[in-house]
């Protein structure tokens, strides 16, 4: 219909870049100079971008699911939606037995007060649980952001609560520890007028877009340079409603991050699983093959809810053993593992969160070696007595077997022996015996040790040298 | 630089006003088929318009200050700036010694619940009080919009504290009665990102004007259909910046109050006092002689704010007597009185306000006729032994006489007594007794009663018939 | 197993006392020295006390209500039993809907903040008013106590809320200016549970007595020496169960205060109008004829409620001509004018109490000669066209009309002149004429001059000298 | 006057009585007519009743830290003493930068809401826990009590916060699952006004005890018949002060419980570990031999604190084998052990501790044969490749090795085989080959099974039947 100029919302973005800093506007400037490869603003373009190196090595990273829906606590990071959207009894019960009457959800905002974020204690917390990249949510489908968006005014952690710059902050602090950083950022806000009426247009208005959602990625990716930008809430409309391809040409070509920059696939209606940078496809997506394209699993240590809850019971708490396991299974199988947890509103991670990725940060320092950088080998899975998933890197081959055989004795199928061939078990300087099988598989004998002596509790590595 | 398509934020008025009301959608299409004249956007045509009748007739008024500055209720509704514009050091005070660290004045916005308010009792008030058009704060300089306005989410009273559209509620009362409604509106926002960024630029980019001035005016008028217009906050930024001119010209010709609305004229730097429809000039303005322009003396019975303060001391506050002289002063010299309070945060307008209001009640209630719909007389003043100013309707001349003079008579010099001349007091049956002095002025012998017989206690009102 | 003391809770009352404060140990120790007539604890020993001089000389108090039920400031002080005593269905929805669910009356003691309160501007206005003494209610039947009684620990304006000492600062505020400063203390307490135990057992057990109505009673007048003690919640159990004519006989003989202090007449069932030092009778009691006993009229300002109500209406609140019309009438008939304010939970007195309060100080500026230290003179009241009220002092004899005839003069039936006999208007200079009519009565000119010359508005005070 | 009767303070407990419940006082009836030993108010007396046996066979319970100091969550159940009796500079500050000025530690008791307290859910856990008691905070040293204790008026959870009788519903529920019930009670209270000032006269007066601490003591008895109390807060003044010794002559000859009840050790100064019941002695005490009387050993989950804890660090949080090895290190030495978690403000118990719990009854539903009703054996404790600790139960010797000895083969010393020597493993139906070695003892050769077949993973029990 009417022609719309270029790029006045990325004006805007580019001015807010001024008022935050200075030497972001260099880089922007030195990064003009450069000519290099441009990416168009469409699919076929964009998908070609080879994903940056970093990102597939790093194989495990930690996902912050930090919001408003924080102060409640209840339910999940949805409440909202399930309360106002849906109308669900319970929602609307707990906020007449807890709350006056006509108590809002944005009344909530300046509950959200993050008191004791302590970000160098979450950075070290996340270092020592082997995390190689951590996202943080900096705009929930609440819509509001966890930094000063000036296009967000009085319903973001500056203005209100908190009065901090949460996603400012915690960068700093995932960065001194040589962590990649990542910012969530929902498209859609289920309840902001301006997406309401466009919706009501059914996405051919864009007013919602040009007033928010893209002044405000563009300052996200200006002002804290995310090495991964994690979208989400595309849903309902097609992603030439977001604008998402433009945006990508522009975060591809001339974005300060334009170099390492990654990014998932949601970014419009039927994008997840075919558009973008790595593949999300649905949450908690668990390929059965190897898929050929990269790929990444987010999970949540509570398994019921992204954002934190007050009233989780430890049965609804992923063990250790279920993480490890999935941790296993994911790498194995090509993709990244994306472990979430919710901290409280006042900053706080909660000691069960700290058992389980300290616990994950403990395995990984015995079995890192099978995990980061790895590769996906020929085989995945095993299924004999118990199953083994396989990973290699340069020359070797890590079978990981994740409960102990009865037998003392574990089978290996798919892997040849040569004359080089050397087997061990990491953590155990030992070199494990082994023989070959009538059908030519490795059957090794575990070590015979006392179960404190073992290195890990459960996933144990096989480190196969010499194999084919 | 580049050019900016015709009305996009115009446009997002129109298709809010499709959410909002189909009714008014109707009445601008009715109003396109009219043939008419049409005002231009500039201050040369718009300044030809005449001023609709109803509000030179309506003479008085009540203002009507209300918002998040409510909450604290104390200093002014100032508030925000003193506190942390300028960093008054009371306010910092203030806040320390009443607050929790970094509690921020957005933090009081879930405590402006408006939990008493009852439009219809306002509206009877004001309607005893003799108001003739009630202007509410939609808007004040902090941002907060009293209505749902789609382009302030979650910093407005539907989202927060109140849960109400207040500007909506409280029109339906008041026209319920018959008063007319206004709205003041502030086009600045001391402390939106938007707004800071374009006084940076000098007032050279309109982010913020076409995010949400633009927008929330025209939302407020298709929604709400004010009578008036109190624009107040222009002083920074020139009319061309708030594109005032363009937004007036839609309003006298096709908004759907373009016949009736009334506006002031505060529509950028150095509008005030010289274009725009009345006239308002500077706060509590009063002019020495009769202007050439119809103008409103604005002012608040409590003397050091117009927003409510719990701690307000009777010593500061206008008394009746005050505000009758006030009130008689500005109708003589051809302006209107709007005179104002502030409600508390839970939507209660306290007793010393209601007193006050209705003492203005009672004293029109007998002086009436002098007030409304008069015209100034050829003479506004008389200064004698006591203060008599005049008013004029039809054939009538009122003097009105602020102190009983001691001598039980009244001189006045200006009017000539003619052989139908007639003279009563306002509130009196009977005529009074009267002479010609020898300079042609009249003596008029005030009637002997007791103090409890007369009709008001300040500010009597002789009505002269037949007199030039 | 030791034998318990006669009169522990004494004991402990005298040892609270050591804490507060060495001079008050002092001046028992002193008092014990003097020998002198000593009550006994029955009443008709009691009651043949006579009342201290400055009382019936005050005439005028001012009586404050202050409390927890200062913060739901809706309904009345009786708050908590409207809601949760009687169940009233408007206390209910009240709390249904601006609280949530659970919340209880005792949960509104930490928002009791007091944090406006200056003593000094209350004192300050309370001499203005022209004041001789003070009243605060130091408990009410809610049981919070305004200072820190050690037996009601967490429920009282120390340990919670406000945390000072409201007794005591207003105390020493008010004597800074020679005003008496008097307590009201509320024997019982709705729902305190040692109370509800003794009532249970129809008033034959004293937990509660003992427990904190006696420790109470000795620790206020202990630490603060009140010159008025004004008792109430008497109404449900005996004297005998409250040891009241015990505590009297203590309060008369050895209590720091015995040769200055007043008390009223609710001691017990059945007591009020019959026994005690002045009396109260019941609430806003107005006797029709002179009675034989001195007397006390309390009223509010506020005619439905004594503590402060948020959404208090204009026509709810006492005129100056009521006040005034009230207070003439009493101290004519011999009693003392008691008019009571509620100050808000943050310690402020709203603008329409003090506009009151100082136009009951003007009037007495002029009129109070009339007043202060008068008695009632042979007859009271004369209904002629107006109505006349009569007082005395010294030689002379006063004659205050509440509304000023329409003929301009003043005819007084009962006065006889005599050849000395001259007569003016409080607040004028000049004499006024008269003459003495048929039946020797007077007839009295009134001045003819304008209203605002009149030395006030409502109720003139003619002086009488030379009059029998 | 009259004389006061001895024992007031009791008699108001039964009074309190009579108004809590008739079944009980029909107890008491019943209780009085059998003709029994009884004890006298004297250590020697009352040290010589016999334990009921209940307590020696139960072993483990659990303890719960609950009160306002759950509120701040900070710090510890100490947090009002560190930060107003101390004056901890770190109190102060968490204060100042939380709170606004002035809150005091009362203000936070309207937070204690229990929003989310389901006891039944509480009940199950313990069950699964493997507790047969459970021990309640009643009263802390803060004196805020969880039931409605009618002498603590205002300051207990029914008429403040959570509006519930805690105590009571968490009995019910306790006891539905046939656990023992335990009330934990604090003699003194840090700051109650008469306690402070009995401190003053050195614990000569007992304001405090007569009106506070027995009439509650008696009051907790009658109305929740505690198999157990967990006395505390008794250092600071001699038995006679708090009536210990009458308080326990009532409680064992009169009470309703007085078949049942259990107490401890703290009931004066100087009492601890010498008087009473079973002994605790100092908070987490550890003999190095086996004590002469029957003790328990209290500790909590949380290191640092035994209230909930905001900020708690997993590194801070015993480990599942911490735990395991003091539990059976305490039963083997003839100790209970009483292991203590604090729940949040809203009632709920946060995961890390349903972990612990969990682990606890996990490792007890295996080894409980050799834990529950077990007697110390004649020796404890034998440190070879690994510490194992005996307990034994009817003919059987428990053998509890905490590490896994690397060799495969356990080495006991002092078990003396015989013919009828019959070993097995708890949770392993297998029987275990053995050997004798040369001096006699045993050499048991350990199953070699995987780390996930053994039936714990921590704290193995040998079973030994038929030795001496």
């Amino acid at each position: 219909m009417r022609s719309w100029p270029v790029g006045s919302w990325q004006l805007l973005g580019l001015l807010l870049l001024h008022l935050a800093a200075a030497p972001a506007a260099e880089s922007i400037l030195r990064a003009t100079k450069r000519p290099r490869h441009r990416y168009t603003p469409d699919w076929q373009s964009l998908d070609s971008r080879p994903l940056p190196d970093w990102y597939d090595e790093a194989k495990f990273g930690v996902f912050v699911h930090w919001g408003v829906f924080s102060v409640p606590s209840w339910g999940s990071e949805w409440f909202w939606w399930h309360w106002k959207g849906q109308r669900q009894p319970q929602f609307q019960e707990f906020m007449n037995e807890n709350y006056p009457p006509g108590f809002s959800y944005p009344d909530f905002g300046s509950q959200f007060t993050a008191k004791f974020f302590h970000p160098d204690q979450w950075a070290k917390l996340f270092q020592a649980a082997g995390a190689k990249y951590v996202v943080l949510t900096a705009k929930h489908h609440e819509g509001f952001t966890n930094w000063p968006s000036p296009v967000s005014w009085n319903w973001n952690s500056k203005d209100l609560g908190a009065h901090r710059d949460l996603v400012g902050e915690l960068g700093t602090a995932i960065r001194k520890r040589n962590i990649r950083y990542g910012l969530y950022h929902s498209l859609l806000e289920w309840f902001h007028p301006l997406y309401l009426l466009d919706k009501k247009n059914n996405c051919k208005t864009q007013h919602f877009v040009r007033a928010k959602t893209l002044p405000e990625l563009y300052d996200l990716v200006n002002r804290y340079k995310p090495d991964l930008i994690w979208s989400d809430g595309e849903w309902e409309c097609p992603y030439t409603y977001w604008n998402s391809t433009e945006f990508l040409a522009w975060l591809y070509n001339d974005s300060p991050v334009k170099d390492v920059v990654v990014v998932n696939d949601r970014w419009g209606q039927n994008c997840s699983c075919h558009h973008g940078g790595y593949y999300n496809c649905k949450d908690k997506f668990k390929p059965e093959h190897l898929p050929d394209h990269k790929w990444e699993m987010c999970t949540s240590i509570d398994q019921l809810s992204w954002g934190y809850r007050r009233n989780m019971v430890i049965s609804e708490i992923a063990s250790e053993s279920e993480i490890i396991s999935e941790l296993v299974q994911t790498v194995s199988l090509g993709g990244n593992y994306l472990l979430n947890i919710g901290p409280t509103k006042d900053g706080l991670i909660v000691p069960i969160f700290q058992e389980r990725l300290l616990a994950v940060g403990k395995w990984l320092s015995i079995n890192g070696e099978a995990i980061y950088a790895s590769k996906p080998w020929k085989v995945q899975l095993e299924k004999n007595t118990t199953s083994v998933w396989y990973t290699t890197k340069e020359s070797a081959v890590y079978a990981i077997f994740l409960h102990w055989p009865e037998s003392g004795f574990l089978h290996l199928e798919s892997p040849i022996a040569t004359s080089l061939t050397k087997i061990t078990m990491l953590g155990i300087q030992k070199e494990l015996k082994w023989t070959t099988d009538p059908s030519e598989g490795l059957l090794i004998k575990l070590p015979q040790i006392p179960p404190s002596a073992l290195p890990v509790e459960y996933g144990w590595t096989i480190k196969l040298a010499g194999v084919q």
